[in-house]
């Protein structure tokens, strides 16, 4: 990592706060609350707004959008399709979480739509990430049965194919924009034991987008953030219900030094 | 404060948990469990049912109704019409929370027609109360723009247009039925770092005006309740997750005594 | 408890943690981020699949599925019926929780269609069971006018007639295939003032037939791991809120040899 993206990486987080950045979210129904409450903790302003007629209209005044398929209801489709024409037209930064793409058909075939209308950053499991880059049979649900270096070739691909960021989460996590590539070995297996600990990243990913121009120093500030948090939070829990709370805590006290003080490469 | 109003501050706790009242909620996905984990703090009996054919039956049997915009899909406006309807033929309570109202189309079109149907409480932020009165263009979601006072002379217009009590949420609380006016001073910044902080809020002032009757009383001793709770939460908070979870704790073993004793009026 | 029907007990916890079954639900928008939670606690992993086109795939290849009728929209309705179909075809295990069945309409009807595909296990409260018997008149949302032993007749007729195993939630627990009854004593009142309480263990129902192919010592299982661990995060709760957050590190720290030591028949 070059100094000057460490020093991004040590910014950022001030300016997620500063900016308080609005993101609206189109996400699924099992992890919406969190979300709402991981962006609220990292300093950003969130909005679920995700249903047609509405989605579009807030996109346009909207920081940053995240579109999760996780439980991608008829509305909700028509909704991201609306948001992300609305980003794309204003230049606004906006998140592709492909969740379980590969394995259902409604939700992989909205997320090949998606993917033409030129995704920011693009953040899945190796798995989802293989299979939109057309390498892999996809995931079952958010599990992932590949490791975050089988997905490399794939994600260098996607992000040439695409322009995206590809963030690839894992138990080291992988960025790329097509040229650079960055492991961070932060995190916890506590974050893998709770519903939410990678879609909750997705929405932070569109923060750090939302309030700090660079998409590749977004990214790897905003997965240097949270995996610090996992791991500042896992310290003091005594199982996943009191991780869960107890990284919404770190979130919420994280400052951009700590990060990148904490921060593993590998 | 009269000291009869103090009283029924006192008295309407007790109330609720001995009359558990049946709040029906038709809400947004992003609150709906912090809502109803609410609810049963206090001592109510919440149930979601937000399905038309389902909504205008179980509002007759209901003994509160709230109506709350934050995701209004298509199924739950028709079931907030349905729901309202019942309600106001039954003479049941039924709290309106224009969530985002002024900025998105779908949920302000929806609003006003709902307040054709006489709420008897409106709950929202300045910004939402002045978009609702008329005089104002509404937030960016459930921030408001706009100071408390800034919104009273909207809240008193709208209290005496639509008949409902009006509680315009913020660092103060105002309380208005379009002559008395109350401002509560309580409640803690943390309310504002958790999603849900002003939702749930919506919910409880349906149960106190389920088991309550007068509404202005029981609206002055929901709010004092409830930012009295969060005080109490919040001293053994280290940061929003772990204040979610003592808000509850408090809510839970709160009685109007506490509530009496700690209330500030400003 | 027949020594085997214990020592089925004692094994079964050990066999979600190794199984890790793929349990799909279709469940209610309240519960759904706690039941997921749930499930990744006590081993299994969840996977929220409900929209039509893709639960029926999903069921073909998942180990067990949950149908929760707390908030059935249209496409959730859709959804079950071809997740049921699907795991019907497949011979997996399907657990039906039939929440405020009796009262109202569109998930009675939904209920009686689904009861005809032959559920493993129907999970509910005293009055949903007699409501699904033909017996009784229902309840008020999740909230149970009955006893677990008002309940017993209907539930030995509702076996026999379906055979499937029904579990009647309540203080205690009573759980029969028709000729069996177990009757389990362990809980906590605080499983009562949370949201979720009951349809969590429908989900972890669900987890367990997935793992162990008796049904009806998977049930026993599963409603003793889960009541155990709502005793062992009693004792350290203040209150609703930590307790939530204590059960789901109880669950996940559960072993089979301390849920069949602590089990209590009555």
């Amino acid at each position: 990592m070059t100094p000057a993206l460490l020093q991004s990486v040590r910014d950022a987080v001030g300016e997620v706060r500063s900016a308080a950045p609005l993101v609206q979210c189109v996400t699924n129904s099992v992890v919406v609350n969190f979300t709402a409450n991981a962006l609220l903790a990292i300093g950003a302003a969130p909005a679920m707004v995700d249903i047609p007629e509405e989605s579009g209209v807030f996109a346009a005044v909207a920081d940053a959008v995240l579109i999760n398929l996780g439980t991608p209801n008829a509305e909700q489709r028509a909704a991201s399709v609306e948001a992300v024409a609305a980003a794309r037209a204003g230049g606004t930064p906006w998140v592709l979480d492909p969740v379980a793409v590969g394995v259902l058909p409604v939700r992989t075939a909205l997320a090949h739509r998606l993917l033409d209308e030129r995704p920011s950053i693009v953040r899945g499991n190796p798995s989802e990430i293989l299979a939109l880059a057309g390498a892999g049979a996809g995931g079952r649900g958010v599990d992932s049965a590949d490791g975050v270096d089988d997905a490399l070739e794939g994600a260098l691909s996607l992000a040439r194919s695409t322009g995206a960021v590809i963030a690839v989460s894992g138990a080291v996590d992988l960025l790329t924009d097509g040229e650079r590539v960055v492991r961070i070995a932060n995190g916890d297996p506590l974050l893998t034991r709770i519903t939410g600990g990678g879609c909750a990243l997705g929405a932070v990913l569109a923060a750090f987008a939302g309030a700090h121009p660079d998409r590749f120093e977004a990214s790897v500030a905003a997965v240097a953030a949270y995996t610090v948090a996992a791991e500042l939070a896992a310290r003091g829990a005594d199982g996943p219900g009191s991780f869960a709370v107890g990284f919404l805590d770190a979130l919420a006290s994280l400052d951009g030094a700590t990060v990148a003080e904490r921060i593993v490469l590998s």
